[in-house]
């Protein structure tokens, strides 16, 4: 392997939004290179996608299963390092698993697979096969949470009481679908995005988030999903009240029906002794509380920060960072694992979501339907 | 009665927090005149606080039995107008009974009584007496408040789908009743403050603010309340899922272990067509958004307000008024209710919270207990 | 002297502003009775005024001076104790020289007078009549301000650098005064106003503040007056650098035309070790900034506080205060230095702006105009 | 030229800062590969600089004249299409003047030149061989730069009456240049950085920033610079107040001596019908004041933006974009120029600061010091 990683691609064509996210996080430090795509389900688009993109002829490809075939027959050090699957939900799991048992390395978008069997099977897969398989579950890559997460696992602030995690977006108040836009319509049908609407969408960074910053495991939930929009299938609001075990509580809500909000992702985290607080819009601002103390506001690109923290800024403070980088972090990280070799131990090693993260998310989502559908009664994780 | 009105005050005596700013409150138009108290129910401790307060010896009452039965022998005109008590809540009841009954105008704080058994009692002896009753919900005194109710109501923000209130602090996140520290101990003791802690204490307040902005009926809500500080009785958080007659739904959550938080009392409400957001520490904004627009930000003392958030004023904009001015406007609503004789219609004829309200505050801790403690089930309202 | 003062009160009738924040202001301690009033210079205006107030009719007087002759011709105990001068700029002077002179305790809004001259014969006066005199600069009143004193003072953040102090209005936009709205009016009529439009009405304050905060000495400016509203007779904006005696430097800017700001003052002082920034519209929030440590901030009600920040507040944390109640600071601490009998030294021995202030506020004005119109050169302070 | 831009960057090496910048900035959208270098102006260090970033060998200079000579010498279709000139200031002129007048386009990072002469020199030189060249004044690449200059250019706020922009660093508090860092190091050293030191850094992209933003020519100024930090040689601390041809007035004041203050751009433009306010360090927002309106606070990637702001937008709203994306924004506009052509009407054709920009920079740096030089009077621009 030379310096640049070789990049495949699945999915992210035109009318896409998260392909060209995940190919901008990819390039930025540049380290890495897109060299094969089958950036489409249709075969002319996803060709004419690639040559748009600039991807040589020999290698755009017409389908996935072309393009697994094709680069499994090219030599080593030609062949891609990794393949990027950044589909719809339901083509996940088929591709994710053919790509792993081939043996290659694998970054995925949340959420992993649309079943907790599917889950398994990929994470048996992943083990055996020992590639580096990533979920970019982005949040979690922003320096600011990486501190958070140092503030609550070093006990800073105290043994963890309460969670609050929250996500208000307003983009589907309307029945967007209805007006053909791409993203919608795939986001609103169970066919293609699974069990959960707003709940897998985004409901999933939440749990994601609160796991990382704070190692607590889910113990029980009771969640009212809530379709408001008329004529759509899946939930676009939840509200759910969660509990963990050692005694913490918290609650998760998501939505996308929150006219006039955008991506509004907040996290707060009160123990014994402190509290922390973080705003994915305001992204270069951790706010720590203390016991009887002036409320601090940590800024990226500090020097007091922790390592972690440290390690995944580019530049300095007062000059912004945000979500491209964040996403970044996460691809450098799990390039890192590539390069170095840690195969399934990856996530482990380098600090980015693996594949248990996406097993846990996907039974999250199956969790929060079920207690929802049982008349919203409370179940146990 | 004169154009000053002659107030009388059960409570509010030293080392007592409410009372000084129900005075400050009464006091800020100077229409109103402090004659008479029975501030402690130690009467030495009654007498001392009034003669630092400066009140006439003679109006200065050892007990609220007392007061009740001095200022009736007062012919009229000298007698007091009304009576702010502003008791620990577990003499809330029996004094507002006895002044109600004798015909007196009452100004009580919340929550109002321990019992929905208590509150119809007093409920229909108001009606009977025809008093003017005010229960000081304060935090629906604010000018944007009022704001924000009118645009709900108005349908400018169209039909609401989801509410969120929270109320997050931090005062009693170690065992402050322990030192001796007096609103701890009363508030933490089960006898005194009744059968909520942190949801009868605050989570009160975001169910009246729910309310009066939305006009919503609460239908069903499914409670997790917890207790954790050590050896405390009540709950000190509370997480609960609301639903809401005509399909809104909502999450309410309130705490007093939120560590470095200080009174963090937020509304969030969004409808069909927009959404309106207000945070009590910072009471002069009210953030407005729509569909398609560029969010907004109302500021109080504005041409563009609505009447009753102009009403609700004393200063040009930029002059920031906060929470007694707030809490003045309660006064000032009831005091008018008083002055024009509207007795038990004063709420609904002047803009101030009554005996309904508070009858549906106590109902919504019962409730809010009641699923908690049958493992935090739904329950209907 | 009872428990309660008796303010008397000159100017302040219908159609004015500040009066009423002064009575507010004196009201909210309880420890003031307003007795007293020549509230118009127009005297059917006055009457009706003072009878509106509750006024007695025998001391609602006509006019300033049947007032002094009146309250003079009373005995002891039932003579107003201070008086509060509200009126127009260009009446300060002789009604206030009028009031001391005869042993009056005086409170003056600002700018005190008109002239450098006015000001050292009324300080004098105070002198040798010993009485108490406060100028009303109510924004040193918040107590977030007092810490940000007692932080640069003690030399927290090290020597003084650079001072920035802004305040940025746009009531006065369009021509205001043409409509013959009253405050816009005088403000605008250099025969009433004095020779400062922006710069004495509220540029004055920025000095203050300054001064207050800092304990800087002014050594030197250079001003740009301007004034962009055509028909305009005074600045409605200006632009001043600031030089200090030690070699701290500064800017001053405030205007009137600022479309869309409110009452937009703001103070940041950095120095060696740090910095602090406050925002009069955000006033229970003081930002204070160390050398390689997070930023901190300051919340008006907690423990952490000096004893000036403690002592100018009624409220705990998170229930905001605002500017009534830091009018009412200056309002307290002259009342103490009335009580207290301490004359002529009041503002040295209680925290408030005496006459001294007054007049290096009145010097102020006069050297950012000389400037201004001697082409904008930097003129010795 | 192909799909991808050619870029060769002079400057960038280790130790220093803006070059990762820049080549992020060029990479991110994926239309430049980098393929040239001459990275510092040591050799070793230049080559080795150039193998950690993967250049081949045979491109990777140990000079930049060898790199001059070298890029001439490819046949077209391989050679660069520009370069981008990342060193210390002193460097600018040669290498960018050397790269024109051998017909290559250019990106050159801000200050353009140390004079006067020498921009004049460059201008001419651009015009004569029809080169793009771009200076990378990044501020104006944020897209709600380019939505206030639409909001102020339209006329939408009325005619401007004042400016206030500010640039508040804190990094130079201490004397880091003595402690051999790379940045300080230079930055403060006249031979390199030139006659500024906070004004050339960073006042700087003040002047320009307002220029983009309200199109407005300064007619004068009157500086006061100063040194405060013991022992540097140049000015660390900039106040500034302007005159506009048509009468609008302003104040420009930048430091890098602001303890606990990061990189606090900010930009208020008032007009007589309303005003806008742009902060660097929370960029996706842009506030909008407008005569008896609520506020308005825009957001990035709305519908209800403009095209400009559109076009620099890569993400939905509420994903947070941040400095790199702006400084790519320059590097896009640029970029779309050298492929159409353009030539040295480049700036005025795409949307990016050029050569004349570069000039005016330079020409504000000259006379913010001669005024402050000159007993800080007042010189005409």
């Amino acid at each position: 392997m030379g310096l640049k990683l070789k990049m495949g691609m699945v999915g992210g064509g035109q009318g896409a939004f998260i392909g060209a996210v995940h190919r901008m996080a990819a390039r930025l430090d540049g380290g890495v290179e897109f060299v094969a795509g089958a950036l489409s389900s249709t075969p002319e688009r996803a060709v004419a996608s690639g040559r748009e993109l600039g991807l040589s002829d020999r290698r755009n490809y017409g389908s996935w299963e072309a393009m697994l075939e094709g680069e499994r027959a090219l030599p080593d050090g030609e062949r891609i390092d990794f393949v990027s699957i950044v589909t719809p939900n339901h083509v996940h799991f088929p591709v994710a698993r053919a790509f792993v048992d081939a043996g290659f390395n694998v970054v995925l978008d949340k959420p992993m697979v649309h079943t907790s069997e599917q889950a398994a099977e990929l994470g048996a897969l992943v083990e055996q096969r020992n590639v580096v398989f990533c979920v970019t579950y982005n949040y979690s890559g922003y320096p600011l949470v990486k501190q958070a997460r140092e503030i609550v696992r070093s006990g800073e602030i105290g043994d963890v009481r309460k969670v609050v995690v929250e996500y208000n977006q307003g983009w589907l108040a309307d029945r967007l679908e209805a007006t053909g836009q791409k993203q919608a319509d795939w986001r609103t049908d169970p066919a293609r995005s699974g069990l959960g609407g707003a709940i897998g969408d985004i409901g999933s960074h939440c749990e994601q988030l609160v796991s990382y910053v704070t190692g607590l495991e889910l113990h029980g939930l009771c969640a009212d999903l809530t379709t408001f929009v008329p004529g759509r299938m899946l939930d676009d609001d939840a509200n759910v009240l969660l509990r963990f075990r050692g005694g913490a509580k918290g609650i998760l809500f998501a939505s996308q029906v929150c006219v006039g909000n955008e991506n509004d992702l907040r996290l707060r985290v009160w123990g014994t002794k402190g509290g922390v607080e973080w705003h994915q819009e305001d992204p270069n601002a951790l706010v720590v509380r203390r016991l009887g103390k002036p409320e601090q506001v940590y800024r990226r690109g500090n020097e007091y920060l922790g390592d972690a923290a440290k390690r995944a800024t580019r530049l300095p403070s007062g000059h912004p960072e945000a979500f491209i980088e964040a996403f970044a972090n996460v691809y450098r990280a799990a390039c890192e694992a590539v390069r170095s070799g840690a195969g399934a131990i990856g996530p482990a090693r380098h600090d980015f979501p693996g594949v248990e993260d996406g097993a846990r998310g996907v039974r999250f989502i199956e969790r929060t339907v079920e207690s929802s559908m049982s008349e919203q009664k409370w179940v146990t994780f």
